[in-house]
């Protein structure tokens, strides 16, 4: 018997980084900036959403939404996770959104990076066994509620009041299979106002992103300095569970020229010619976060310096 | 990183048999009997002729037809073999005869054995290596039109010019892709009239069964004797190839008690209190071939036999 990988090939480790989140936790706007810096010809994403074992109809009758592992083939996951890290194709399963119907599954190769998103990238031992970097998306749930409304009644078709059933129908699964992940995630990422800088929900949000010393970060010691102290600091603090960690905060109103310098900073620590990708911070067209370009500049450092181990 | 099969689990062998051969060469009837002898909880089916990488309607636009390599996601049948062999799941894709169409995947958890039959099986090297015992089956081309066309109208909904169409389009392919895979089977199987006999196309057929070397096949030297050469007979041949291989001869008009007798000998070769399965040699409901109860006997050998490696 031949390997998986098959004969006489030897074993290609493929950069993978895995965003898990709750529904409408900004998963997917996090990710694009990732694909468009890369180009999708570099970076294959893969999302975990689409391992359903039932369709909507199926569903109907169940007691769990697709947030419990049940409602998922997690074996076929974890399978899929392992062989595009080891550089093997897929048939990845697909389900649409729209329909809530099962479709036929789409053939993927892992290009050079794949990113992984969804909803239970690290609900299991084996899933993060696959991953090089691990980021948890932690808006504050009045913050999330209010996106997954704009969402799924713009792109999805719902009413308010439907969305607002779903949640609550949902929330025991989140705390008990989505908000556990958080504890193994290299990155935590929490889009929130600043209160005492007067900021509120309606305008652009702050950033708190708590780099774990599971995994080395790019030191940003000497980058985040007394001259562009308005543009973020780091402190160092205690996690929800009592554990030390680095805590970065971006600010929403950090002036671009400050921010281009930290950028700038960060991405002379990787090997490259090429300069900082003009694409980050997008959240629509037209819409820029300056967090989240440094967020997005954080997490392809960490893609680009596993290319190097 | 882990392997394919997970965090602290050993891998298991998986006993697979393989069954290739031309589109009506008689791939179901021969595994029908196997998977009701052991039952399909003891024996996973899996047809990999699923594996299709477009639709009928996107075929429509192209050169080559379901016979073509290129035609079907080969990487990935390779892949699932070699999970199913190592004890894995896989989510197998679907693909609907009846409507051309590539539906949901399903899952597919190997139990005590595997069977593998379909088109391009035995096509690369990679899918041969997953396997235990390889069968082809080689009817003459004559019989093997006559069956194509009388399934394909009565069960698949074509007229028998659309049939002979078909056959006619897929030739060239048959003979670049099916047939060559006749040279990496351990077991030839050829259902054919014995013309010395006088037997014609209409009554049952006489099985010639190619045993080569290249696997440890049941001594069938004591059990094939002069006492029930009217059943059967054993004779060294030169094949197609002109390499050496033992021919076993099994007569359509084999009388029941001398087959009982053969296949009692066989099955008592194999460690097992069960008696010998009454289900096999079904072609219909009624209608029952000795050959082909022998044939399948001396899979069911194998597969227990592989067991016991």
């Amino acid at each position: 018997m031949q390997r998986a990988r098959g004969i006489g090939k030897a074993p290609r480790h493929v950069p993978v980084l895995a965003i898990a989140g709750d529904s409408a936790a900004g998963k997917t706007t996090l990710t694009s900036g990732l694909t468009e810096a890369l180009g999708p010809d570099r970076l294959t994403s893969v999302c975990v959403d689409d391992y359903h074992r039932y369709d909507r109809a199926e569903r109907a009758g169940l007691e769990f939404t697709p947030l419990h592992p049940k409602c998922n083939y997690i074996d076929i996951m974890e399978q899929h996770l392992q062989l595009l890290a080891l550089g093997e194709p897929i048939l990845k399963p697909v389900y649409d959104h729209a329909t809530g119907m099962l479709l036929r599954p789409v053939h993927v190769r892992p290009s050079e990076f794949v990113v992984v998103e969804g909803l239970l990238p690290l609900s299991t031992k084996l899933a993060r066994a696959c991953f090089d970097v691990t980021v948890y998306l932690d808006p504050p749930e009045e913050i999330r509620r209010a996106w997954k409304v704009a969402r799924d009644t713009k792109k999805r078709g719902y009413t308010v009041d439907q969305v607002h059933a779903d949640l609550l129908k949902r929330e025991p699964e989140s705390a008990a299979f989505i908000r556990p992940q958080r504890a193994y995630a290299d990155i935590v990422v929490q889009f929130a106002p600043i209160a005492e800088r007067g900021e509120s929900l309606a305008g652009p949000l702050s950033a708190t992103v708590l780099l774990r010393p599971t995994i080395a970060h790019p030191d940003l010691s000497d980058i985040v300095d007394t001259d562009n102290r308005q543009a973020m600091h780091l402190k160092m603090l205690r996690d929800e569970d009592g554990k030390p960690v680095d805590a970065l905060h971006i600010h929403a109103y950090a002036p671009r020229e400050l921010t281009r310098k930290v950028e700038e900073a960060i991405w002379s620590r990787i090997d490259t010619d090429d300069p900082v990708p003009e694409c980050l911070g997008r959240i629509e067209p037209g819409k820029r976060s300056e967090p989240l370009a440094i967020i997005q500049l954080i997490l392809l450092y960490h893609l680009l310096m596993a290319t190097q181990h």
